[in-house]
């Protein structure tokens, strides 16, 4: 078989194109899920999955599928590669976008090519990945996936009061196939990695071999508000200094750690906030991730530990509410090898990692043999306008995924 | 001579008339500096300092003085006895007043008695010591004792805007008598602890032998915003935990000391403050307190120094504004012995201690002998509606506040 290129400026035309969807007046990139934005975003890639003579399908989701079969393989369980097109506020234009494009292409290439695969392809756009304007986030994927229940999916409130399944009909994009009406042979997300492994060390293709379960926790101390001079520091019960005792004992218990897990305190909150009255209250968030589940339960079960001897020697109360909870996927392994191999043979470095954020593809890992490819983040920055990835390193990461695909159509 | 009590229910009834004043629509109690409530305050203030037979006198800066002088006593350096009838936002109806109130209810007691003093006894008010509305705090304190230029003083800018010379005429305390006119042989404030101290030890009367040295400082942390799944540790320049360094640093190093000092991180914000991303930056401020100056020139250095070696190991930069510094005041001796002395004869325990807040009696120790009487505050709140002294524990400072200007007069 022929060696095949995905068409380089058709998929960086298509980036940046979609990239110019969604400014605000101020310039800023924003296509919150199921708003006015994202129903352009979804229209012009509608429109690029009819112009490429693929079959449309939306699900009652709003999950949008362009489906490459013909008479003799639509029977077969296709290779699905998605991704999402929502964005976060102010975000970049490589998010998401990058693998639902590159999906398309892959396909594109092989149809300009005359190809016969012996299964379908199809590319996969989910809804609401990002969680910004209505939680949870990968809702698309995950009700696809039958993790969540369709109805409660609909019936979900947005930050802005509107209900998601109004704002699916309202844009048009509340389509009738029942999510999960196909299933997949294989599932394959190229990302870009949003971390700054790649670029640090030098490699071009990430072969992610399973993503870190999540552990989100918000945090409340009460302690006592006083007069900063007149208090000795012996009377004192200071929710802030608390606060600081937890987020060193997180960083530090991560950093020390040989594994791959990472803790960040991301969120806090003093009251009353004023220079000279101790704390009376502190409220700050943990987010806790790691590859094992087993350490994971082990990481909450040591901070829960803490926070109780916390209670005790500061003299404060203390609540933990959990926000949010993932367990840790482990990809397909034989995806996984397939990609490095791929890899490989192009001539180009790879190592296996971990993936840090979530994905659709954890949810699809639920029902198909599932791995994702990253390609390098510039100095690891996303969900920012900063956020870029080299042509080059779009195009190798497209040239991976469409050799994975040939070898798995 | 015989022995003198204040008449607690006109000192009470006082103290309760003028916790009225000023009151919100919601019934928060503020009187800031120069503001409306202000100026009712004082009009009641003055309507009793007139009541009770004494002179007035307002200076240019605003502040009031009742002076009960003779012609035989009138050319002495007189016995001053003041403090503030400003107040925060929804402050409590001791912080200030009684010191005040307790200063004219000694002369009036004095005068009932016609005892006939060597030398004049004034009542002093003085201007914005809170310092809410309009900066520094101590404000009139400090013009009168020659620490602050008039005319600057008149020039400041209120945080509504308002210049402080201006609000002073609107509200006719524009006064003509030059701040520092009267040299006073002694001054003595009496004042709520607004700290646990007495409380927690069972004390009635605190005998203040020095104002902790303040030094506030902002720092802001300058680190990377990065995702927080996808970054290792050992990646990180994360604001926010070098925040907690420094949180920890300072209270701990409080904590451990022998010597009085405290340390308070009473404010914090970090950038971009979301659960799942890397803080960018970090703000907060240090409020260290000791009534050694040495120590607090070596806890600023030691801080300093930690500071630099984060820059380095945390691979952030760091900045740090100093916002406000005084020096530790120490209080005369021998009237600290006199208010030791005088508790003791009324059969009343007492003890030595430092104020952690700062007082008017802290700038006109520049210019006169001066001491500090305290009594307890409960929970040691202040700046609150909840700031409460038992009405005994009132009458008892007035009481022995009336001894040590009678043994000093």
């Amino acid at each position: 078989m022929a060696t095949f290129s995905v068409n380089s400026e058709r998929l960086l035309g298509h980036i940046r194109e979609l990239g110019t969807i969604g400014r605000e007046s101020d310039g800023r990139l924003s296509r919150l899920a199921l708003s006015d934005a994202d129903r352009l975003g979804r229209d012009c890639l509608v429109s690029w999955i009819r112009a490429a003579g693929l079959d449309v399908a939306i699900d009652q989701i709003g999950n949008i599928f362009g489906i490459w079969a013909n008479d003799k393989n639509r029977d077969q369980p296709p290779v699905m590669l998605g991704s999402h097109i929502d964005t976060v506020i102010n975000a970049g234009i490589y998010d998401g976008c990058y693998g639902v494009i590159a999906g398309l292409e892959v396909i594109q290439t092989f149809k300009d090519a005359d190809v016969r695969p012996d299964r379908p392809i199809v590319v996969a756009s989910f809804t609401n990945e990002e969680g910004v304007r209505f939680s949870p986030d990968m809702m698309g994927s995950c009700v696809y996936a039958g993790g969540l229940d369709l109805q409660k999916a609909l019936a979900t409130r947005g930050t802005d009061g509107a209900i998601l399944g109004s704002e699916l009909n309202r844009i048009g994009y509340a389509g009738n196939y029942t999510p999960g009406f196909l299933h997949p042979a294989a599932y394959l997300e190229l990302h870009i990695e949003q971390g700054p492994v790649l670029e640090r060390t030098g490699t071009s293709i990430g072969a992610v071999a399973d993503l870190q379960g999540i552990s989100w926790q918000r945090i409340t101390i009460e302690g006592q508000a006083n007069h900063a001079g007149t208090t000795p520091m012996a009377f004192r019960s200071d929710a802030g200094y608390v606060a600081a005792r937890i987020m060193t004992f997180v960083h530090d218990r991560a950093s020390a750690s040989e594994a791959s897990g990472v803790a960040t305190v991301g969120t806090i909150a003093f009251e009353p906030n004023a220079i000279n009255v101790i704390p009376s209250r502190a409220t700050l968030t943990v987010d806790l991730r790691n590859p094992d589940e087993k350490r994971l339960l082990k990481d909450e079960r040591s901070l829960a530990e803490f926070l109780s001897r916390l209670q005790t020697t500061e003299h404060v109360k203390i609540q933990a509410e959990q926000l949010a909870r993932s367990s840790p996927v482990t990809f397909d392994p034989e995806i996984v090898a397939l990609i490095e191999d791929v890899a490989s043979s192009r001539g180009v470095t790879s190592r296996r990692m971990t993936s840090g954020a979530g994905h659709d593809a954890q949810m699809l890992s639920a029902i198909a043999p599932t791995a994702m490819i990253f390609v390098p983040s510039r100095r690891g920055i996303s969900h920012n306008p900063d956020e870029f990835t080299s042509d080059e390193a779009l195009v190798e990461g497209a040239n991976v995924l469409l050799e994975v695909v040939r070898r798995l159509m």
